[in-house]
């Protein structure tokens, strides 16, 4: 049977340069960083090389990134620590409605703690308006977090917009770019924000090991307390082969992006074009252009996704129907709940993912495999009967 | 050059099974274990068979471990967690001096939080006194946090009395196993806590991951917020490679402890012994007796530690001053001061802990470098010229 992994939003597979890279670190570099001797020193030096490389990738300096354990983890660090370092200035935070758990449900947790909480609505896409966003902002406001892009329907969204109003309010803008530091060119002095999070994860690195850049001067409060790793900001022993795999992982990136999203965004507009025009009732979700180079999302009517991924799944085909971090809790996706996509569109959430080792024939396959399983399952829908009997349909 | 690594509290190395068996994740098997399809599956497996390893280790349930990032990020979850999980039924609680900066500054971040933090003390062994806790405790003592065995002086600590006290009272009671767990028989349900943190790095599992095991029906808030991974209690990807190393490292301390710790302890108590008898004004930090079995920490008088390990490491031995978390801080540690220690004596600390890979000849080599290295250092001491014409020496 055909392997075809398409679910590269989930977890990408680790490079075999990056393996290779993270090897001495899982033998003899054992050490620890903090330590005062040789052992200590080989790892330090292979800990700080890993965050040059990582700055490389992101258009940053050095003393600016702090590691971290994943991109969840980033994105805690930041909403929190950010808003709570502000707190004498003011308690309200803006965040859109869209964006990964990690951050809504800190912005919730800040909530319990006596923040005031904004959510900003997006379009039919997905995408935010940056006219909602100056409106939400109050006197107090010391927090905005819009995520780059959507890792569910693949969005990206005008963030430099977004930063012009958050500059000349002078409130602190963080980005969640887990879903495109590594995939799509990135400057953060470009962009605007004030921190942003990655996750090694997302450009075939290692899992356990994300980054959360913030501007120099930037006050953070620590959600990590202890030791003085990471500038006294991220306590713990560090990670040293996730990190160095990390930076490997950056380099990497640096050198073969512009190549590797050539190659996806043809693949994905295979997929964009090809999966409605072979399936009745397919309609793409998220944003037409403006959306992630391996990201193709779909909704596919009268049928449930977790039903799709099953039978794709038989078929050896790997793919999602929303975020990997919420996918066993089965329940609606609230960034297609957020966009207004009926309940039919919503409930056949589909999403294909693409990673640097797809070719033109594994989307063959998928080509191929989707219309018998989709007709499959509707034949079994009762919404699609329903559907077909009010059109005057068997 | 020899070269003797004797920091096995800042890290351990690596065991080869279980590099082995962490290598398929770092490959083929790279899903995420929240994935709806066979690369998921595979990842699930994984983390669920490490699960039950890690139990095994410590005698639990696999529903009540969760993992985590570190032994810092178990401690901070644990402290902060527990705490404000019951802050309802009041806003106090107990840890020991000697606790490490983990747990020491999560409960200072709980005072910014508005909780109230009692520190009991430690006697000159580093040893705290059950009466002591049961003195300190108040109506609104919600949590207690006493650690198992210090890292820098070894003490273990009476955690069944302790605890005892704590049962009695209905007042929760975390423990930092961070040294013991791996290296010391612990079963959780022995011990009498209710929380309990470990780290695989110190059990020649990987860095990146540890776990903190939570009694069945005690509550407590994540620290990490959003997706449903560990049960809602810690959000973020798996580090499936590095869990699975733990898992292995788990299940190899539970088949070699008693040999582990048989060698260990020999070669420990000839540190312990001849050290003092080999060189003037060394005096044994730490309970003489009731300490980890790898351990072995002195105050050497009218010497800085730092310059001790420089020496030490110039002649291919590694060793610390103190915890690694702080050692680049360069500060007098808070445990020596905590246990009364002289100035002369604490400015000298130096620890050496022994790991599964060490001889009697490792030992022999330190026994025969450390003369010379104290005397060096002595002639260029003021202090102890001082002290020599206090005594009417040279």
């Amino acid at each position: 049977m055909e392997k075809v992994y398409l679910d590269n939003t989930a977890a990408t597979p680790l490079l075999p340069e990056v393996r290779e890279a993270m090897m001495p670190y899982l033998g003899d570099v054992f050490g620890n960083p903090q330590s005062l001797h040789d052992w200590g020193d080989g790892a330090r030096e292979a800990l700080e090389g890993a965050r040059e490389q990582v700055v490389g990738l992101i258009g940053a300096r050095a003393d600016e990134l702090i590691f971290t354990g994943s991109g969840t983890e980033s994105n805690n660090l930041a909403v929190k620590g950010l808003a709570l370092a502000a707190q004498n200035r003011g308690k309200h935070v803006v965040v859109s409605a869209v964006e990964h758990f990690s951050v809504l449900h800190s912005a919730r947790t800040l909530a319990k703690w006596g923040f005031e909480v904004s959510e900003v609505p997006v379009d039919k896409y997905g995408m935010v308006d940056p006219d909602d966003v100056r409106r939400s902002l109050r006197d107090d406001t010391v927090l905005v977090s819009i995520m780059h892009a959507n890792g569910e329907v693949g969005t990206i969204q005008p963030l430099n917009d977004i930063a012009a109003i958050t500059v000349e309010r002078k409130i602190h803008l963080h980005t969640d770019a887990v879903a495109t530091v590594g995939n799509m060119p990135i400057k953060v002095t470009d962009l605007g924000v004030d921190a942003l999070s990655l996750a090694a994860n997302q450009f075939y690195g290692p899992k356990g090991v994300g980054a959360l850049w913030v501007r120099k001067g930037v006050r953070i409060m620590p959600l990590l307390d202890g030791g003085i790793q990471e500038g006294g900001r991220r306590a713990g022993t560090e990670n040293v082969p996730a990190i160095v795999g990390m930076g490997k992982a950056a380099q990497l990136a640096v050198r073969d992006m512009a190549d590797r999203s050539r190659r996806l965004m043809a693949l994905r507009d295979r997929l964009l074009k090809e999966l409605p025009a072979g399936v009745a009732h397919v309609v793409v979700t998220g944003h037409p252009r403006n959306r992630l180079p391996g990201h193709a999302s779909f909704g596919v009517e009268f049928i449930e996704g977790e039903a799709m991924l099953m039978l794709l799944n038989s078929k050896g085909i790997a793919v999602s129907s929303g975020s990997a971090c919420t996918s066993r809790a089965l329940k609606a996706s609230h960034v297609l709940i957020a966009m207004g996509l009926s309940h039919e569109t919503a409930q056949g959430s589909i999403l294909f993912t693409l990673g640097i080792d797809n070719t033109d024939q594994d989307i063959d396959y998928v080509v191929e495999m989707m219309p018998p399983i989709v007709d499959r399952l509707r034949q079994m829908s009762p919404l699609y009967s329903r559907f077909m009997k009010g059109k005057g349909g068997n």
